[in-house]
């Protein structure tokens, strides 16, 4: 696929995306306007919406049909506020301490530390309200939703598998028990073990991508375990060799593609991947995680074009 | 029921939720076991485990049977990790700065900042996480939960609804809906208006005593929309009634029972039920809530004297 073509595509999906994600967003009012305010200002603030994107094309590879994109969209919408709730509290002074993000004040930064604390907590409640509406939708106890009713016994097992894929890479064995480790790690006095970056880089990064790909093929249909774990395994792959890269650019990148000064792991003291294992196995790394995700989406079958590209553009992102 | 029989049965009864809560928590273990631990300190630093009393015999009021406890009992666990985690947050430096709650080091306090933000946040996944241990088990995704699996139809259309409702009533539209309008009423110059006041008593407090009761309905069975409006109703009239109660004992009551030194609301210029409509008509209020109350729970026929006991006890606690 031509760069041009694969930007053109990739710009159009990720405004239907920005669109469905925008469709979830709570209305600003009431009494507890303020952190309705601050969610929504939080998740309009830009970024890729990599983990809906990889939600999507995968259920779309898996051969996910329209008629269930009412069952999609709320798990669309919900990675992205698990997403953004995690950068919010991320960014608190008693964590992280940023100011600013993407170039805009970071939410704590707007509206102050306790509408930070909440605005973080409202959009992951939020989330599991929204991926909810597809279980509502389902169970018959919402109907205006949809028109038609697919079967519900079918539809269940697969909304069960997604809520419980989501709520558990997004929780104390995915996202939140890599966040513990990673703020263990800067605390920690000695070296990193290897095994502890790649927990680190596993849970903090790559739980959510594992999420969105299997929650796609679960949605599409996939039932079989192994399918499943084969799409946990690329994500994986993908997750971490992401993660490498973004060590690696830190060291050879430049400002503009990184968003953050280089160097400024090491001038943190950062332990990070490529100063564990330098930059040649690094790359190295990245490199073998890459043709190994890529073979493994092979192996499906199906049109992965995009989707091929869309990890080729994460994983070797450089100018 | 005589005092001395009530608080024995109160104590049995608690003896058994609290083994149920604990039989949820997570193992402390891996990379990331300081927040787990964080999360389980907090979970067992005592509290009268109201919310999921409530909740259990609501069910039994209902008719609700032995043999869909596996339903219920997460419920019960999920519920109280979402009580806890709104303490563990709300004690944090950056919202009210509590350094002790009932005697002991609050979170943050015994782990610090960082590890109370993400305690908090793995609470109230994991709580998530627990609630959907039902819908597993009734969706055949885990089988080992039980032996026998009941109807899924039914029991879908019940689990969906405990669901939306646990999640309803403990975000923006419930308790982090509350937690805003009086962070934001603690910043506010002028008086507080009776409504505003209403809404955080409503949000903060009633919310989860809603959200408790209304599900012990459902999971017993109950499906009219009539007679879940009357539950939510009864549980407003507690909640509000039980936080009128609150701001009477800080004017009249004594240390020990409150828990917090008397008049500590007056120190601190904390506008009240009390302050905005006065001592005599906060209690004639109490005893208009608790009268209707009492009044739709006898409405309901059923066995409802443990109930009724306990809600007075809640009510009129004094010494």
């Amino acid at each position: 696929m031509e760069a041009s073509m694969f930007n053109d595509i990739l710009q159009k999906k990720t405004k239907t995306i920005e669109r469905i994600i925008r469709s979830f967003l709570p209305e600003e009012k009431g009494y507890q306007k303020t952190v309705i305010e601050a969610m929504n200002y939080s998740v309009t603030a830009g970024g890729k919406r990599l983990r809906p994107l990889l939600m999507e094309e995968t259920f779309r590879l898996f051969g996910g049909k329209d008629e269930d994109l009412p069952l999609l969209e709320p798990f669309l919408a919900a990675v992205e506020m698990i997403h953004t709730y995690s950068l919010v509290h991320d960014d608190l002074p008693a964590m992280d301490n940023d100011e600013y993000r993407r170039g805009k004040k970071t939410t704590w930064n707007v509206y102050g530390q306790a509408m930070g604390i909440l605005a973080g907590d409202g959009l992951l409640n939020f989330a599991f309200e929204t991926a909810l509406q597809a279980l509502e939708f389902c169970s018959g106890t919402n109907r205006e939703y949809l028109t038609t009713v697919p079967a519900p016994e079918y539809n269940l097992q697969r909304l069960t598998r997604a809520l419980v894929i989501l709520t558990k890479k997004a929780g104390i064995y995915g996202m939140i028990g890599g966040q513990t480790a990673d703020i263990e790690a800067e605390q920690q006095e000695g070296a990193l073990e290897p095994e502890q970056l790649l927990f680190i880089h596993e849970h903090k990064t790559a739980s959510l991508i594992q999420a969105s790909m299997m929650i796609g093929a679960v949605l599409a249909g996939v039932a079989d375990e192994e399918t499943v774990q084969a799409v946990e395994k690329c994500a994986y792959d993908i997750g971490i060799a992401f993660q490498i890269q973004d060590d690696i650019l830190d060291v050879v990148g430049d400002v503009e593609e990184l968003g953050k000064p280089v160097g400024s792991d090491a001038l943190n003291h950062k332990q990070t991947y490529v100063t564990i294992h330098g930059l040649r196995q690094a790359e190295k790394d990245v490199e073998v995680l890459t043709d190994e995700a890529i073979g493994i989406l092979e192996s499906f079958g199906g049109d992965n074009d995009f989707l091929k590209e869309l990890l080729l553009s994460l994983i070797h992102r450089r100018k």
